[in-house]
C-alpha cells in the first residue's frame, strides 16, 4: 500500500513535504511515492536518508502547480503536474491515496476528472475536523461548491455520517444542518429543501443547528454548502488568531501577567495542540474514487506526515467503499419515499385503489429533481 | 426627544428593560417611554424611581409578543402588541427612535410594515459591532434577511458605509465584501454580481474579504447575506465560549494556575469588556424611517442601557437622513454608469454617432434589473 504525495505543493515545498514523508516512512513504515522535480527532491531526500534506506520512491513530474494557478488553467495547460502524475497513480492502482497541501483548486478540479465521484455523489466535498467542547466533530464542505443545490447538501450529510462513524469511531453519529435558527422551518431555501430530504434518511439527522452550537460539539456532522462552510472557518481562524494576539498582549503587560503566564504554560501548550490543524493531518475530499488528503497550504513537515498517516487510515478502513454504499443505500431510501409521495398524490387524487388503474394520468415521477418531490 | 423602549422584551423583561431606562434617564438625562403591561411596568418602576422623578412615560399595551411567536402570527394577530405600540408612537413623531431586546424576526416585520424601508432601500438589514485588532468594525446583514438579491447587498455596503462614517466616526471608511477568496473573481453568484455593482460606486469599496480578515480589522464595514452574517457571528461566539471554558479549566486545573490567573485577572477583565456585547447596546436595523435598535435577547440592565444611549446617538446624528441622501446618489450613480454602458453599447452597434438617431431601436435601459447591466 502506497501513498503518493505531491512534493511540489505547499508553501514550503518540497522541503517541508519531504521531510514530512521522512517522518512518516520512519514512524509508520508507509511506503511513499513522491512526485515532482526529481532532482529537487533527490537533494531533500538525500539531507534526511543518504542511504536510501527509507520506502519512498520518487516520480519525476515536469511541472509545478502554484499556489495562484486558476483550475481551469491548471486543467489544460499542467498535463505534466506533480498532481497530475500523482492522481494518475492512483488511479492505476499504483498508489491507494493522493496527499497535496497544494492549490486546492487544482487538487479538486483534478481529483474530480481523474478519479471521478462515486456513483450518486454530485461533487466531491472537503471535510475539516474541529476541536469541540465534546471532542471532535466534523464540517462539510469547506470550501469545494460555493452554490450548492439540495441533492449536494444532502450527500454531504451521508458522506460526513460516514466519515464519523467509521474514521472518528462514533456510533450512530448526529447530523446537523448548519441553520440560523433550530426550528423546521428556519433556513434560506436550500437549506429548508435539504432539511426535508435529510429527515427522510436513514442517518441520525438531528435537524437544524445555530452557529452558536458548532464548538459545543452538539452534532458529530455539520453539514453546509461551501461558501458558508469556508466562511465559518475562516472566521473561527479569525477570532482564533484576535483572541490569541490580545492574550499575548495580557501576559506582556506586567511583570505580574508575565509571571502567571509562566504558570499556565503547561496548559496553554495544551489547548494548542488541541485545537492546531497540523495535528488533524489536513481535510479529506470525500465523495471522488480514491483517497484524497488536501493539507493546509502552511503544512510543517509534522502536519505532512499526520496528513499521510490519515490517507493511510481512510484507505485501511475503506472509507470509499461505505461511501459507496450508504450513498446507495439512502439514494434508494429517497427514491422510495419519493415513490411514497407520488403514491400519496395519487391516492389523494384518484382515491386509494384507482392510483394504479389512472397511473398514465399522473406525470412520471422527475428522477432528475428528487428535491423537488 | 424621546426614546421608546419596548418594556416587555427580552428574556428579563420587563425587569431588566425597566432598570436599563432608569439607568439611562439618570445618566443620560434621556427621555423615554416604556410600551407594555402598564402595572407590571410601573411595579418595577416604583422599585427604582418611587417618587416619580425620572423623566419616564409608560404607554399600556395589552399583548406582549413572545420569543417563539412566528414574525407573520404578530403581524396577523398581535395588533395590541408593546412593540406594535411602540412603533406606531415613532411613526406618530411621539418618540424618535425605538428600543426593543424581544422576538428580532417580529420587530423587524413590524419595523418594515410600520416604519416602511428608505426610499431605494429593498429591506432593512441588521449592523453588528465586532471587535477587531484595530478596533470595530461592523457587519451587515446580520440575519434580517436570509436569502440576499445583489441589489440588498450593495444597499447593505452603502448603509453600512454611512454608519461606519457618522456613527463609529471613522473617514471614509472602507467596505468589503465577504468572501472565500481576495481576488475580484471569488465567491457565489450573488457576491460576484455585488463586486462588480459596489465597484462602481462612491464609497470606499476594498474587495473582497474572507473570513481570515474579519477580526484583523481591515475592512471597516463587511457587507455579507443574512445568512452568512448569522452563521459567521453565532459561530464566533460559539468559539469564544469554547476557548473561554478551556481558558477557565485551564486556570483552575493546578494550584500554580490559579495563582496564574490571579496575576492576570485585570488584563482579562479588560479584554472581556472589549468584546462584551452588552457594552455595544444593541444593534441598529438599518434602512427603514426610523431608529430602531434591536438589542440582546438576553441584555442586562447595563446593555438595555446602552442600547437607548445608542439609539439616542443614531437620531442625534441624523442617521436615516445621512441613508437616504448615500443610498439616493448611489443608486443615481448606478444609473449614470448603466447610462454609459447603454450609450457605449449604442456606439459599438451603430457607431459614436448613429446612437442618438437610431435610439428608438435600442431596447430600454432595464431598470428593475440594475445589477444585470
Amino acid at each position: 500500500m502506497k501513498i503518493v504525495v505531491d512534493a511540489m505543493g505547499g508553501d514550503h515545498a518540497p522541503e517541508a513535504i519531504v521531510e514530512g514523508a521522512v517522518l512518516a516512512a520512519r514512524e509508520y513504515d508507509t511506503k511513499i511515492i513522491l512526485t515532482g522535480l526529481s532532482e529537487q527532491i533527490q537533494t531533500e531526500l538525500d539531507k534526511h536518508d543518504p542511504d536510501h534506506l527509507l520506502p519512498i520512491e520518487i516520480v519525476h513530474a515536469d511541472e509545478v502547480v502554484e499556489m495562484h494557478d486558476s483550475p481551469g488553467k491548471v486543467l489544460r495547460s499542467k498535463r505534466k503536474s506533480s498532481m497530475k502524475i500523482g492522481l494518475d497513480l492512483v488511479k492505476q492502482g499504483e498508489g491507494v491515496a493522493f496527499v497535496s497541501a497544494g492549490n486546492t483548486g487544482a487538487v479538486l478540479a483534478y481529483s474530480t476528472v481523474i478519479l471521478r465521484p462515486v456513483k450518486g455523489v454530485d461533487r466531491p466535498a472537503i471535510a475539516i475536523q474541529l476541536p469541540t467542547l465534546k471532542g471532535t466533530s466534523i464540517l462539510l464542505d469547506a470550501g469545494a461548491n460555493v452554490d450548492c443545490k439540495t441533492n449536494q447538501l444532502f450527500q454531504f450529510g451521508i458522506m460526513g455520517h460516514v466519515f464519523a462513524e467509521y474514521i472518528l469511531e462514533k456510533e450512530n453519529p448526529s447530523v446537523g444542518l448548519l441553520s440560523i435558527g433550530e426550528e423546521d422551518g428556519k433556513g434560506n431555501e436550500i437549506v429548508k429543501e435539504t432539511f426535508q430530504m435529510l429527515k427522510k434518511s436513514h442517518i441520525n439527522f438531528i435537524g437544524n443547528i445555530e452557529g452558536k452550537e458548532v464548538y459545543r460539539g452538539n452534532a458529530d456532522v455539520i453539514v453546509c454548502d461551501g461558501f458558508t462552510g469556508n466562511v465559518a472557518l475562516k472566521i473561527s481562524e479569525s477570532l482564533a488568531e484576535m483572541i490569541g494576539t490580545n492574550l499575548k498582549l495580557m501576559f506582556q503587560s506586567t511583570w505580574l501577567s508575565k509571571l502567571g503566564y509562566l504558570f499556565l504554560k503547561p496548559q496553554l501548550v495544551q489547548f494548542k495542540k488541541k485545537v492546531d490543524h497540523s495535528e488533524t493531518g489536513g481535510a479529506p475530499l470525500l465523495g471522488v474514487n480514491g483517497v484524497v488528503i488536501i493539507a493546509h497550504g502552511s503544512s510543517s513537515p509534522k502536519a505532512i506526515k499526520n496528513a499521510i498517516n490519515r490517507a493511510y487510515e481512510l484507505r485501511e478502513k475503506n472509507i470509499i467503499d461505505h461511501i459507496k454504499q450508504d450513498i446507495e443505500l439512502n439514494l434508494s431510501d429517497v427514491e422510495n419515499s419519493k415513490g411514497t409521495i407520488w403514491k400519496q398524490i395519487k391516492s389523494i387524487a384518484f382515491g386509494s385503489e384507482g392510483a394504479e388503474q389512472k397511473g398514465e394520468e399522473i406525470p412520471p415521477t422527475p428522477d432528475s429533481k428528487p428535491n423537488e418531490t
